[in-house]
């Protein structure tokens, strides 16, 4: 673990080393972490296992508000990542982080955001196994690159869909494009017609996503093909669906809403583009063959991770189509979210 | 390689994907990046071989300056990484980016950023695995996550020193702190009696930095530990010698510099500071039994990289001791940069 600089400044040479004790090696309970003591972790696999490397930063103002507690800001950086990891199959090994600090009341955000790393680092298993820390003059941002295992061969892929297989989804789809929307207009859980809870529900699945961890090994051992959902579902179904070379079809209404989606919904209908391509769900998108799918409904009960078929994957390529309970297909100006 | 969003914006759902095949898929020349085509990178160890992790970023205004050219900014960000993975003594394998660009110019500074980019993953055989893009309204910044292999528990470590090492340092010392202070202030070139070539050799050494990649098998068969020196060499000593339980005297006179770091200390002894202390250095530190340093050596020249034995480790614990030619004790104010 270590600082780099480029601008000289006046601070005495181990108080990051201090910081990064203090802080940052409770959470390296991994060997390889060498108690972030060195410049770099170093680990080996088991024989017959592969690993699984991904990463995703979350940057203040763009994928959090500035003023979301830091714990909450670590747990999503951390767990859209193991959402990744769950989508491939892959059992979490560990994690390297590099976050970029502001000047203003560091410590008291830090302290509270390696609490909130912490918990989840126990929680997923993912142990840190070395990072950066920065000043910047700008804003916070987190990077996280990710790290997991699994069987050779076994990673659940994004161009692994067949037509025929059926299309689930885990739990519920579209709370967090919600609780975007209720973070920036409070007036809107009056008009939706939410009560508390259900407010509070949609808030906190913006604020900190639910990786499907625990479904990684009925994915790896049933789905055909599979990605996690967080530029919304329409558009990463078209990503699977180009990756697969296939085509598909997907029932809106049997999209998994929650209560507090469905009660939105039901009082402003054109919430539907919102929900199936608003992002930020960090669900999972897999195709199954239907010959599995009472067993990966099994192992999935087993785990306690809801999953809901949706729909089916069909031959020929083209952008998949989104039925409604009238069988009308319905059109969106935005599939997903992109940057560019 | 993706995009996550939090704050839905009017783009077209592809045209992320499009810059994604554009300008990072020739990067991706590793068969476990999967054309950048899914979420998460997959790779295999070869039997015996153990997998060595780092990460470092660079931020605008932090580690490199707005106006510096594109291709400048993802060659040091990807170099940073390389020099620790150089230190550990390990092969570069590929790397995972993540890139936060602000809206301005963004598509010409990407260009240029990434055919910088590529020269590098070439020339260091070092290939992109994947990434994640964001855009941010605040500053530039580049994490890089590095990945190298070495043969089992042959990793170069900073707990390796022992009393009566030799201690090595590679390239020159000094350079990159002086090239900052001449970007700052133009005149210093003047003060110091710099000419032209010495003025760029001094800016260019803060701008990219040259990793010293191929002295990792030396050092893996010679060295009993190191690091690289990118907090400055005092301070990066210091943290040798911590980690390994050890002292170390340095003979300040032996401290390679160059022809360029020379006329500067000549004309402003108190240069000697920041040459010393200043950092971004990314050589390495060394240290290494005197039976084989003569071994060291020649498979130093054979690999093309300077390298200049600069002291002893001792025995006892305590900040290393800095002496001049006339044996006077150095001190320094702050012996490294922190950034807390």
């Amino acid at each position: 673990m270590s600082a780099r600089k480029s601008t000289p400044r006046s601070s005495p040479g181990s108080a990051e080393d201090r910081l990064i004790a203090r802080h940052f090696r409770p959470l390296a309970t991994h060997p390889g972490a060498l108690g972030l003591a060195d410049d770099a972790a170093v680990i080996a696999l088991a024989p017959g296992r592969e690993l699984v490397l991904t990463t995703d930063a979350v940057v203040e103002g763009v994928h959090f508000f500035a003023d979301d507690p830091p714990d909450t800001v670590a747990k999503k950086a951390l767990r859209i990542n193991l959402s990744d990891l769950a989508a491939k199959g892959a059992e979490p090994l560990g994690f390297l982080l590099s976050v970029a600090l502001t000047r203003e009341g560091a410590d008291a955000w830090l302290k509270r955001f390696v609490a909130g790393l912490r918990a989840d680092a126990r929680k997923y298993g993912c142990a840190l196994l070395g990072g950066d820390t920065d000043r910047t003059p700008g804003l916070i941002s987190v990077t996280i690159a990710a790290f997991g295992t699994l069987p050779r061969g076994a990673m659940v892929r994004r161009d692994g869909a067949r037509p025929g297989d059926c299309i689930v989804a885990t739990g519920t789809i579209g709370d967090a494009a919600l609780g975007v929307i209720l973070r920036r207009d409070p007036g809107a859980a009056k008009r939706w017609g939410l009560d508390a809870k259900m407010r509070a529900h949609l808030l906190q699945r913006y604020l900190v996503p639910e990786p499907r961890n625990a479904l990684a090994p009925a994915l790896r051992a049933f789905a055909d093909g599979g990605m996690d959902i967080s530029d919304g579902l329409v558009g990463d179904l078209a990503k699977l669906c180009r990756a697969s070379g296939v085509g598909a079809t997907i029932d809106a209404a049997r999209v998994p809403l929650s209560r507090a989606a469905r009660t939105a919904l039901a009082a402003e209908p054109t919430l539907i583009e919102t929900i199936l391509t608003g992002g930020d769900d960090f669900e999972i998108l897999a195709s199954v063959p239907g010959g599995k799918l009472e067993a990966l409904r099994k192992a999935a009960r087993a785990a306690g991770v809801a999953i809901s078929e949706i729909g089916r994957v069909t031959r020929g390529r083209g952008e998949p189509r989104i039925v409604d309970a009238q069988g009308r297909v319905l059109k969106f100006a935005r599939p997903s979210y992109s940057h560019f």
